[in-house]
């Protein structure tokens, strides 16, 4: 596989997908020179899987990410180890329980587009690199991890409880996921909204399939194919195009 | 104009797009047997259109609904005027500002959610009348008044600023509608979300186009086609589909 960027930014990477995404990362045959991999406690328990990866691959830089005031903070930490150099790839993982309030799902689109207006001008600096035309993840991209449920035109069943809560929450992060896409066209940073296929995660409400690794090999692929074409778009981990 | 329903429920009735309908379905040829129109402060100064139109039309019954604890109240007046009768058609219109902050939208979901879920049972009841087949705004019909800003697919260019969050919300809103849609087509209640066009509001924020009683027109034409064939669908005032 070649590089899909120089370097790659990872919110939630302690367990679940963002944990394979970084995971995977580190271990592809032209890894990225940065892997900036973010959760809320890198140092602690539940960042063990997380430290023991980070020891094996010099790659992986941990910083910490817990609320919209340690943005900054983060942005500062990632700045100081790009130096000249702008940040490639942004891919907002954080995840949301689905027994989230709508309160507190409320502050994660906050955090979504908080996170953007912290790093765009490390984006933008990637966007600007010698060389760079048309849009790719080589060149800046943000990919905000979306979820199947929030497709208001496939409308899903599940067995579970319609789950409205959950699902707007999710529409409305696709909504801000496609303003993102017409707003930062012009500034060569493509976005994207990505369906990762049904995996285990500790939020344990989703239906576990056994797809971890092929889910997050097949995100990177998808990744790693995205242009103009496809910026502002729901995909799925296989590239399928889902409806709003 | 046929009768377009037994009894129907206008929230955010005192101006705009609600007060306007309250007006044409009261003036209509066969007009409902009861308009409840709703609004924060019925008897206070916003609401002295609505006064006047309701001192004309014996039909108009003015309730007021302020907030979460105040729908009970209201679905008590309600049910009251209507005696054993259900309601067939629930408007809700109560506008939400573009200026308004996630967390104040937020409330406004839960509004429409809670809305639903009190007058659940005096839907129910107009959709078990007799002789009622299908779905259609005179059997029980819920229309959440939505905008075409709204439409994740569409990500309409608009001079101000990209407003994520009033766009977000109304994705999330859209998703609340499908979702309700899903829920309620087998208690034989149809639910629809459309967008009345642009018209001068009090939020002053949506272009102003003098469309407001043609608008109204054709939103009371579309409301009199709907079946099961369009419900959880998003309508334009011409009944045009509009991508999610």
């Amino acid at each position: 596989m070649a590089a899909l960027a120089r370097s790659v930014l990872v919110t939630g990477s302690n367990r679940g997908i963002g944990l394979e995404l970084v995971r995977q990362l580190a271990a592809s045959p032209r890894p990225p020179q940065h892997i900036f991999a973010t959760c809320r406690d890198p140092e602690g328990p539940r960042g063990k899987a997380l430290q023991e990866l980070a020891a094996q691959h010099p790659s992986i830089k941990l910083v910490q990410l817990v609320n919209l005031p340690s943005i900054r903070g983060a942005v500062r930490a990632v700045g100081s180890h790009l130096k000249d150099q702008g940040l490639n790839l942004l891919i907002n993982n954080a995840g949301v329980s689905s027994h989230a309030t709508l309160r507190s799902l409320d502050s994660r689109e906050i955090a979504l587009v908080s996170l953007l207006q912290e790093f765009l001008p490390l984006l933008e600096k990637a966007a600007k690199g010698v060389g760079k035309e048309g849009l790719s993840c080589s060149r800046a991209a943000v990919i905000n991890i979306s979820t199947k449920l929030g497709s208001i035109g496939l409308c899903l069943k599940v067995p579970e409880a319609p789950m409205y809560p959950y699902r707007a929450s999710k529409a409305a992060q696709n909504m801000v996921t496609r303003c993102m896409a017409a707003e930062l066209q012009d500034k060569g940073i493509l976005c994207v909204a990505i369906h990762p296929g049904w995996v285990k995660t500790d939020m344990g409400t989703e239906k576990y399939h056994p797809l971890g690794q092929n889910s997050v090999q097949g995100i990177l692929t998808v990744l790693a194919n995205l242009s103009q074409d496809t910026s502002g778009a729901f995909l799925d981990w296989e590239g399928n195009t889902l409806p709003w």
